[in-house]
């Protein structure tokens, strides 16, 4: 390891909220066998999803996740430190899900060539690679001869065209039982995809194609209020508020009275918890996109006017989305500030940031901040100009340590960890909901040989 | 993390062997696709025990086990920096082996107060809590009231009397589905412990009044011929040569000339290898017990004279062994000398040194370098006045770096790892035979309630 690491520099939260979070986070450490043993019957009934990333806001005075990403990227922007950690899990979690797996097909993003990706992608496959198991890259795009890219880190990566045998998707030659799926399926069902023979994690079902945010956390609240009645915690100190409000059309201006009345109706009861908690911040929302991720189709509003009052090219923006798609569902969910600052390249100046933390299988693997220098402590920071900043911490998230200070490194990050796993059950939850809809796969298919180009 | 870590001290191979060590280093290294898939296969069809150390002795031209500990102690003296594989391997393991747990129930060794001991059982106590178990230490000693004690490190540490409920085992109301062992069992079995209901990992039947070196052994060296035509590798590279002969008494000298001849055509066999490899060293030879553990009852010779000519004192202390038990049986094992240094306390003079490699389930999770000043190349160190140093490593063993030289540290111990995972095998092997020759247990017993004391 080298000193770097070291020199990392501690996140700070600013002192106004510590005390508030130090509650949170010490009930957390005080109850951390319980906690533990509650997840560990939960994964039992509800498998972990195969890897996935959460989002979280730490606001002090209450903790939680915004977004969570079943097909992560930004593998690259994790502490080396925890490098084994990650490689232990992804050699249990493959053995999860299928134990005879010798090598793994690994099908990414399509249209890319997003330096930041590919690297986030290499360092998959590197921790892929180092678990023992053969990996190539197979990609969904009409190509016809493998692409080779050479990125800034020097690592190299080649992506190679993929063709459909049967039931299978091959790289030349290269048939493994397992296909990885890195592609978080924003624009739909990709039908080469369909009904394979060969295990595919996580499964083509849990794209974002297929997912809603909504129903994430309303899963996720579930969840929460079952845990935090365990462990004797408000709820709402882990949660954000949410609303959902049917079709919109944000150009047409389809749907907007609901949504001004469900934004007024949120901005009153957050209102409402801040007064009950003592909290003298603004209130605010944020409105995003019920399915899909990336940053796109995401607007905060502290007051209803506001999301009236768009003029035409925030509309467009409002719109858009990854792969083009239109926004059809907007999710309203309870702003959570964020107030912890983390300095990039060891300047003194300290930047509003939130932790993203990295799991695969139940198990937590690594994390780091997401830094945003142009952004205030109400705003989305996944937004262009992001940095990263490596989670400074030098030692797990798994760990709690009763006997230190609930705001030590350790017992900071631990906490941290549960929230993300509660994210990361919520999304179990999900997929057993989505197995139980999706029809059974026919068991035979035509054995035609098509190659994707 | 503290510095210390940093500053730990690389240890040091003879030069006169970096030759062929790397030799072997970088085939494995550039077979380690091979070996874990063959490791993963293996696994499946012979779970690991769930947790084991492994004594190796690396001598350049070649690295071997020596011997396999199935209820390791130690835990006090790996390196902080693993902590977290400790831990997600011990959730793992549990998972594995009792899927509904919430508390765990450890049984240590009996009449100990040695301080190394209950440091390293209370090391063990803090990983299972981690790990999210509730934790209680059971004392197998006819004690009435709850024994405490307050360690150098600081830490403090209670056994409580146990008290066997039908067909389980309590303390004071706590009454887990699983029980612990760190208990070896050189003794024999422990009535107490017989036709529990709870699950008892590992099995008392791994105990050393069950198991023989000579079965490890050999089923070690099948594995390693097996592996060793996967990866194309000569397998007297990774195992030490062996021989046993029956039953002995030392004092009495019955077995006397048969033990003789083994150590001469031993001894014979080993110069012949050395004579194909060029090797210019004197061979050795390391008569062990066959059973048992902590070093005791262990001699080595250079002539089979040797074993003839040892005076009463001599005989006493080969046929002494832990708890007082005779030996019965001696193991002849090639002695492979070790060209590893390593300096203790940061001063510059430099050590004979053997790693000791930590597995929880089939991960590797952490070693240290057991060093002993007073001791040669070719000698036990596991004897009173070793010390202990934490690997030096600052990444894990699980980690090949084929990028990197085979002599860096991180290939060094995914090397060690290798090899320490092979005795493991070997070990979950073993339990499997075990299991087959054992009768099932009667499933009802008295539901008498019984105090230890």
């Amino acid at each position: 390891m080298s000193l770097e690491h070291i020199r990392t520099p501690h996140p700070e939260l600013d002192a106004h909220y510590c005390g508030p979070l130090l509650e949170i986070e010490s009930h957390i450490i005080c109850q951390h066998r319980q906690i533990e043993s509650w997840f560990r019957s939960q994964w039992l009934q509800h498998p972990a999803p195969f890897y996935a990333s959460v989002d979280l806001r730490n606001a002090g005075f209450k903790l939680a996740p915004v977004d969570t990403n079943l097909f992560p990227a930004g593998f690259n922007n994790l502490n080396h430190i925890f490098d084994p950690l990650m490689v232990q899990a992804i050699q249990a979690a493959v053995e999860h899900a299928c134990p005879e797996a010798r090598d793994v097909l690994i099908i990414p993003e399509r249209h890319t060539r997003n330096q930041f990706y590919l690297e986030s992608l290499a360092a998959l496959v590197d921790f892929v690679e180092l678990a023992g198991f053969g990996v190539r890259i197979g990609s969904l795009d009409p190509i016809d001869e493998p692409l080779h890219f050479d990125l800034p880190s020097g690592r190299q990566l080649t992506q190679h065209p993929i063709c459909r045998v049967g039931r299978r998707i091959e790289v030349d030659g290269f048939s493994p039982c397992t296909i990885l799926l890195n592609n978080d399926l924003s624009g739909g069902r990709i039908p080469i995809l369909d009904d394979l023979e060969q295990t595919v994690i996580p499964p083509a079902e849990l794209g974002w194609w297929n997912r809603s945010k909504s129903d994430h956390f309303t899963i996720y609240q579930k969840l929460v209020t079952e845990l935090c009645e365990v462990i004797d915690l408000d709820p709402w100190l882990l949660t954000p508020l949410m609303r959902d409000c049917g079709q919109i059309d944000f150009l047409k201006r389809e749907g907007e009275a609901c949504l001004e009345q469900q934004v007024r109706e949120l901005l009153a009861e957050i209102q409402e918890k801040y007064d009950t908690h003592g909290i003298r911040e603004k209130p605010f929302v944020v409105i995003k996109a019920d399915s899909g991720t990336y940053g796109m189709g995401v607007m905060t509003a502290q007051s209803a006017e506001e999301v009236t009052q768009l003029n035409r090219k925030q509309r467009t923006r409002m719109q858009a989305s990854k792969e083009g798609l239109g926004i059809k569902r907007v999710l309203i969910q309870e702003g959570v500030h964020s107030f912890e600052k983390v300095s990039i390249d060891q300047s003194a100046e300290k930047f509003v940031a939130e932790p993203v933390i990295y799991m695969v299988d139940h198990f937590v693997v690594g994390g780091f901040y997401r830094v945003h220098t142009k952004k205030g402590i109400n705003e989305s920071l996944n937004s262009p100009g992001a940095s990263f900043v490596p989670l400074p911490f030098n030692e797990a998230c798994s760990l709690p340590t009763p006997s230190a200070s609930p705001d030590s490194e350790r017992n900071r990050l631990y906490v941290y960890g549960v929230v993300a796993r509660l994210a990361l059950l919520a999304a179990a939850y999900e997929h057993q909901m989505i197995q139980a809809k999706t029809p059974q796969a026919p068991t035979d298919a035509p054995a035609k040989r098509e190659v994707v180009a």
